[in-house]
Order: structure tokens, then sequence, then C-alpha cells
């Protein structure tokens, strides 16, 4: 059996996910970087790694007036102290000029408990890519 | 500054790492499988995560007759109790026949600490693709 505090923290790191969904779909950029570490990196495919800043720059230049969608089916979260793994399938759609376009894929990342209590993405190893 | 254990067990990661990569070589699959937890997934681009009966499966078929070298730089281990986290880049060359294919890209693994002590991939998610 697990205990009350590693519970505590699944769901605030389930909350952090929710949270992540919604200001993506609103296209709330700062709300996203507050749920990254400073440091955090994003690993996909075909490209070097990258941080917040780059996070913030392609965000800005891909959703604008596009519309989003996502739904995240959470596989497994184990944590440990101040930190915690996680593994999911990501679905996101995007509509623009009434054209759809889907993307899904797995996801392992690494969260990171913040100093004020709050769980933020360390590490996002990302296989999203077009259906 | 970080604590002696937590020194040792990076050392003992690096240790494992080192394990593979000449297991790998030597074709030594038995060797591989010991370095897994019985539930590991492998997370690749285009398939669904597999896991220890799968890896068996087709390091048998893709390894015949293959010389095999590999290169890895760690970026970063992190290690928490019995959880650890690593990031990698993967360098790997195979030949056949004379011919040599090179393939390399990033990985993001959680390592689990056994019951015997020894540390075991439990999940990776793996960018190593053609070059």
């Amino acid at each position: 059996m697990q205990s009350k505090p590693a519970q505590d923290d699944k769901q605030a790191i389930r909350e952090s996910v929710n949270t992540w969904l919604a200001a993506s779909k609103k296209g709330d950029l700062s709300t996203l970087l507050d749920l990254m570490a400073d440091d955090v990196l994003f690993i996909v495919p075909g490209k070097e790694p990258f941080g917040k800043e780059a996070f913030a720059k392609a965000n800005q230049e891909q959703m604008k007036d596009v519309e989003m969608d996502a739904t995240i089916d959470i596989k497994e979260i184990e944590v440990v102290g101040q930190w915690a793994w996680m593994r999911s399938f990501l679905k996101l759609s995007f509509t623009h000029d009434g054209k759809t376009a889907r993307h899904s894929g797995h996801i392992l990342n690494i969260w990171q408990k913040s100093p004020s209590g709050r769980w933020v993405i360390k590490r996002d190893a990302n296989f999203v890519k077009p259906d």
C-alpha cells in the first residue's frame, strides 16, 4: 500500500497535468512556463533537446490562430521524495482554417517538486507525432 | 555536495551501463536481460512500448552475424533512494558483410535498484535511429 504523502503527491501531479492541458487549450503560455523547471529539457525525435525559451518561441509561432484539444491517458506515476516519473499517452488535435490535424504518442517524463510544493516538469521524452 | 551513498549509486549505474555496452557488443543476451527489471518497457518511435520478451526476440533476429560497436555519453544521472533517472546520447555502429550502418540518439531512462543491490533498467525512452 502506498503512503498517504505519495498518494497526495500523485494527485498533485495529476492536477499539474490537468492545469497543463487546460493552459495548452487556452494558449496560456505563462501558465505552461510555470509548470516547467527552469532547466527543463524536452527530448523529441529529430532535433536536439530544447528548454524553456525554445518551447515558448515554438508555442507562440505554432499555436497562432490554432484551436487545440488534448486528452491524456496517464499509464503510471511513481513518486519518490521530491522526484517522480510518469508514463502517459497523449492525443492532440489542432484545428486551423476548418482543418483538423491529429497527433499522438507516448511520453515519459520526470517531475520535480519545487520548494513551493508545486510539481514541475524537469525532463520530457516526447514521442508525439502526426497520426 | 552529494552524499557518499548517492555517489556510490551513480558509480554503480555507470558500471551497469558499461556492462550493458560490453554485453551488447558480445551479443550476450542473458547479461542484457539481467540488467532489466522484469516489467521493463522500452519506448521508441513508431511502435508500441515493448518489454523483455520482445527485446530478446528482436535482439536475436537483428544481431545475427552483426558486429556492433557502441559509445555512450552520459549527460546526467540523478539518484533518489532506490530510483534513478539518466539522460544520455548513444552512438551505435552495426557492421554486416563489410557494410557499416551508424545509428545515434538521445535516451532518457529510469533505473531501479533491485533487492540484490544491482541497478536495472525500468523504463527506457529511446530516440536512437539511423544517422
